[in-house]
Parts: structure tokens; sequence; C-alpha cells
């Protein structure tokens, strides 16, 4: 392999401290080749949904061979497992604590393992930053092609937990839930275009989508399609449906945070795309 | 050219999510040999002008063959055009809402093109994030030499505002506009020490800069000559002259912000840089 | 040297003006070939001890040759000296105020230099942005190897500060200062376990850490291991002791900030780490 290995971070140590740039100096210094990509240090802390979630949309876009870093690690310094995944494309490092589930719903036939080896951890270990310790190490030793097997033995008995998926309630009320809002406020539910495809039909169905007592009826296909302050749905770049304003923030409007409950009402009169 | 292209990045993204790394993935994935440069992701949602303005400060301190990207698009999914800029050193590819103005302005012989050659985007081309799906693919595909011609045709059309300049009221007042407010709380006007000669004489002139009905009279040539809590202004690092206090935020003892209007008389008796 | 020089930044500028990205530029045009790795730009304005602390739980755990900026540099402007230091593996390049007092202690035979060779500045030098026209500049031709003693002669009367030591009042109680509140709220004190052996001894004494009028009487082993909202003592990852709570923020449970007291009585019964 020729090409320089790509390394990625999604954490939620934040930018202010100097927990990012210590892990950075510990994997240059095992493999001063290596490419290194911040994704986010932002996750709130210890909440693994949305390090989950933000791994998800990302790591596909990279060059196969990519080693996607993910520490949100409440568990630090306890018995859980440091785990080391592969898929055909992709190896991953992070806690056992759920944080790659969304990589085992997508991927097929990933590996799992125990990372047991600790001659390529930084010792003592410390216990409150195996990011630096235990983590960053094992990327870079990985970043130098070092073989998987070399850090510990396939396990099946992973923790994992699946992404909460839309309820059919009866034929013509689908209920779903918030999974993110984004920076600019826009709500990202877990609707997919498929999961309502009466929306996206030639003659498509009205519907309303009820979201913290509000109701949006209108779906657009541009942010800047929305008149000032309304609220509309659109597909985001996710897959997902999307609760939108132009130019402002849906969540402030309509009050609205990971988690909350999302209705969509089928029928009534035509009010589509475009119409 | 062996050195490694270097791709810079300007947009109103910030870090939380996902969407800066997505965007340096497709990047790596078309060209691995690829040096890519945050400037800033905390450009204000939606804000051109203030992407424009961070993009002048920075973009010719980068060595010749640098491509510049400035992902502030408001008009994303509609048909405002993606652009692809090149000037005598440098490349700049965003959506045509102005945000290229001051490169307009500062560098001569711009050469403007509407990139329509969909072969080298994301397909499909989601309506909500084109910085995955055209500008970081356009960009990574530059940033192999392939020749800007390949990518559209030159138009003279696009969108273009200028930037605000000072205005001589009378011979001894001249008014010009707040363009940013830093980090620090500086507060960056439009005037430069060309616009106000007076200040800068061998016996300079005294004067009195107005700013939210308050009157600043002194001209330091450091941050920190300045008393505590002393408001005073300074020739700063881009050429404009700029409202200071040593250890502390002009902006909030002033109460302003960016498009505040700023005036200056002149005349009385001499106080100016050092006295 | 065949290896790519790495370049570390620490600054108070933050990340949403064009400054970071500037003085990258500036690197870069000087040195296409060396790696860039932000350790923080979120050192609060004007906090030299912030940025010294930082610098020193991270600089030892890059390569050696690394080179290390600091800019926080309140006297910028003025005759404050422009430094370049070096250490058995370690260059730094700060403005003289103290900035480097870490490393001045914790390295041996730190060789201090005047950076006066300013054919290496960008001319002319602004007043008010030397990261860019000096520090910049310089670290991009130390970077290309220029022998340190092109750059200035060396001195000794540099600025330096000691770090806060414990203070041992009698025999069982010991004063102590908080350093830093990382991003979690984990309290970072300037106690380390040598200083309060009798803690982590085989039969551990009992203790109460006191702060800001509340005590805390238990030290566990990890973060998880507090109940919730109880505060705790660990062992950190920077060798010193911090005060925390289990998913939690212990300084906003104090309300405690950096300057902060601790007292530490030792004595009554055992009440040590796990039991």
């Amino acid at each position: 392999m020729s090409r320089k290995p790509i390394i990625t971070l999604i954490t939620d140590f934040d930018c202010g401290d100097h927990f990012v740039g210590t892990m950075k100096g510990v994997i240059f210094n095992i493999n001063p080749d290596v490419e290194i990509v911040d994704i986010t240090h932002k996750v709130a802390s210890y909440d693994i949904f949305d390090a989950a979630f933000t791994l998800a949309q990302c790591y596909r876009f990279f060059p196969s061979d990519t080693i996607h870093m993910v520490i949100v690690d409440p568990g630090v310094g306890t018995s859980r497992r440091p785990l080391l995944a592969r898929s055909m494309n992709y190896k991953f490092v992070a806690p056992d604590n759920g944080v790659l589930s969304l990589i085992y719903e997508k991927e097929e036939n990933v590996e799992v393992r125990h990372i047991t080896s600790d001659h390529y951890f930084l010792n003592p270990v410390s216990a409150t930053f195996q990011g630096r310790d235990i983590f960053a190490p094992v990327v870079g030793w990985l970043s130098k092609w070092v073989e998987v097997d070399k850090f510990g033995e396939i396990i099946t008995d992973y923790t994992k937990f699946s992404s909460p998926k839309p309820k059919q309630i009866s034929e013509s009320l689908i209920k779903g839930v918030v999974l993110k809002v984004d920076k600019f406020g826009n709500i990202i539910t877990n609707l997919r275009p498929e999961d309502l495809p009466q929306l996206f039909a030639e003659n498509p169905s009205a519907f309303q989508i009820i979201i913290n007592q509000q109701e949006i009826t209108r779906l657009n296909l541009a942010y800047s399609m929305g008149k000032p302050s309304e609220l509309f749905a659109i597909v985001g770049s996710s897959g997902f449906i999307e609760i939108c304003t132009n130019r402002g923030s849906a969540a402030r409007i309509l009050n609205v945070n990971r988690g909350a409950d999302v209705g969509v009402k089928l029928g009534g009169q035509n009010s589509g795309a475009g119409s």
C-alpha cells in the first residue's frame, strides 16, 4: 500500500483542552506518515447515539482502508472493552459501549475484536484518558498495517443498540422520532422517503407532520423555497426527512430537540412538493 | 507540479456536525495527496459578506495554485450556479451568490466559469448538501490538475457586490462602517490610513472617531499601550483602522456590531500616535 | 532528515476569524512539506498560564524535532521579545511573556534565543498580528531545518514564572490550587499523588478535600465509579489529582474556577480507593 493512510476522529473532547492534540501527537509518534481528519470533537458529552449517528453519516465518503476512531467513553477506566471492528472497506476503533451500532447495522460482515494486546498501549495506561493511552496507539499501529488479528480475539457479545425505526400505527398514521438537530436548526427525523411513499407518488398525498403540537403540511425541494419563518419538510442529504425553515432554525421555532416524537398523518387534499 | 496541492475551506457549517468531515472524505477519496486547511467553519449562518471578508484577509498568504473553497450557500438546491474562478495565482470554488466579490475587487483578470460538468459530481446530487455533492468533488478533481475549462464555460454575469467604501462628507468629516468584530472584540472599520492621511502626517491632526455616540480620540501603535478600558484606534493587520481596548472587547464596551456607522471628524488640537 | 516535520499550534485566536488559517498559509508558503497540528485555539484571551499548562500536558507526546508554537501575546507590537527555545527533543517559538515557563521547569538545558533576524519576517511587520508576520515565518524556516543560531542570540533574562506548588501547612493539612477546569468540568488541582502519599498507602488514610466550602472524601479509580452527582477525587491523566463527578461537571456543582483554593485534611477513618 503506497497511499498515506487516513485516520478520522470523532470525540466529545471539544477543542479547548490538550486532549485532541495529545492523541494526534501519540499517533504521529508511531506513524508520522498518516493523515488525521477531525470529523467532530463536539459530540455532546457522553452522548453515544450522537457519535454513532455522526459516524454513520460520514464514514462511507472516505477512501477504503480509512480507520475511524470514535472516543465517547463514559466508562473509561472500567472493564468496558476497547474494540477494533473491521468491515469490507473500513476499520473502526472505539470503546464497547454501542457507539459502533449503526456500523453493525449498515455494514455486512463486521468482524469485531476485543483489543487486548497491551504491548501496543502507552503504559502505564491511565484510568481517565485511554484515548491517549489505548486508542491512539492502536490506531497508530493499525495505520502502519499491523494486521487486525495481532490486536486481540474476535468477539460476538459486543454492545449493540438498534437505531429507532418508524412505526406504522395505522394506514394513515406513522410515528417517528427526531434523531438530530443540526447546526442550522434543521430537525432530522428517522423517517425516510420509502417510509412515506404516498408523499413522493406521482399524485402525492396530502400530509400533516405533527411535532410538538404544531403541523407541517408542505414538502419543499430546497431550503430557500420556504417563505420567511414557514416550516416545511425536505428530504435531507442523509436520506432522512428533515423539518426546516428558510434561513432560520426550525428547532428553535418548534422548541424541539433530539428524541422528540414526530407523527405523520396521511390523506386529505394534495399539497405535495412544488404545489 | 510535484508539490502537494492545498485546498482551503471557509464555511458556515460549524464543527459539530459531520458536514466538514464528509467533504474532506470526498476530497481525499478523489485525491489522497492533498493538503486541506480549515480557515473557518464559523462564518455566521448564511452570512455571505462575512465569508467574503474572511477569504479576502487570508487568501494571498497561501502558496500559488492554492484552491480556496467557500461554502456559504443559502440558495443550495435552487438554480444558483456553482462557480469556479481563477486569478493569476489562485482558484476559487463557491456558489454564485457574491461570496467571491472581494476577490473580483482585489484580483486582476479573474476568469469565472459556471460549473456544469456534472460527471465530476457525486450523483445523485442532493438538494441540501452540495458542498459534499458538487463543490468537494470539483475541488478534488481540480487538485489533480484537471484543467479549469473542463468544468464549464466562462460567464460574465456572476453575482457581485461592492465592498462598502468610506464617504467623504465634508473636508473634516468622513463616514465609514464596521466590517467585522473579531474574536477579541476589536472593531474593524472600512477606513484605511490612506483615507485619513491627516492622522498619519508628520504633524498629525486631532480627530474624533464617533461610534455609537461615543468618541475615540487616541491612535495607538500597539494594543497594550492603552490604559485599562480606554478605547483607541489602531492600524490593524489587514490595513484597516480598528477600534480596540487593551485586553478587552471594544465591541462590548461600545455595544457595536458589524454594519454600525463610524464617523471621523478631523481638526482641533493634536493628539495623534504616541502623544 | 527525511520525515515530514511537525508544527503544533496553541493560540487564543479561536476559530472564527482568518487568523489561524492565515498563519498556516504563511507556513505552507515557506515549507509546503510540513504537518501542522492544532492543539487548541481556545485558550482564554490573553491567558498565559492556561496556554503554558496546555503546552505542558501535550508537548512530550509528539515526535522529537516537533516545533511547538504558542501565540498568546497581549504585548504584541511592544518591545516584548519573540523567543526560540530549544530543549533536547523539541523547539518552541513564543513571545517572551512566560508562556514557556512550564517548559523551562520540565525540560533540562533549555537554550533560549531572542529572535532578531528580521529577514525571516514578513515585512513590514504589523503591530497587531505578529503570529502572521514573525512567528509563523520563523516556524516555517525552522521546519526547513534552518539552524537555531541563525535566528538570534542566546539570552538568559527571559520571563519565567513558577507553577504554583502545594504547601504543607501542618502534618495533616496541605493547601493547593485549581490549575484548570477541563471540558467535562473536571477540576484539575496542582496536587500530585506524591504530595499525598498517605492516600495511596497500602492502608490509605481518610481525607477531606475542601473546595469552596464543600468536602470530598472519596477517591475513585474511574469516573464511572461515582454515584450520580457524587463528588470524588481521581488521579487524572496528567498526574494531578482531579475533583470529578460521574457524567457531570464537578466545576458547576462546586461553582469553582481556576485559581480556587484546595485544602486537604488528612486523618480520621479509612475511606480510600475502592472502599
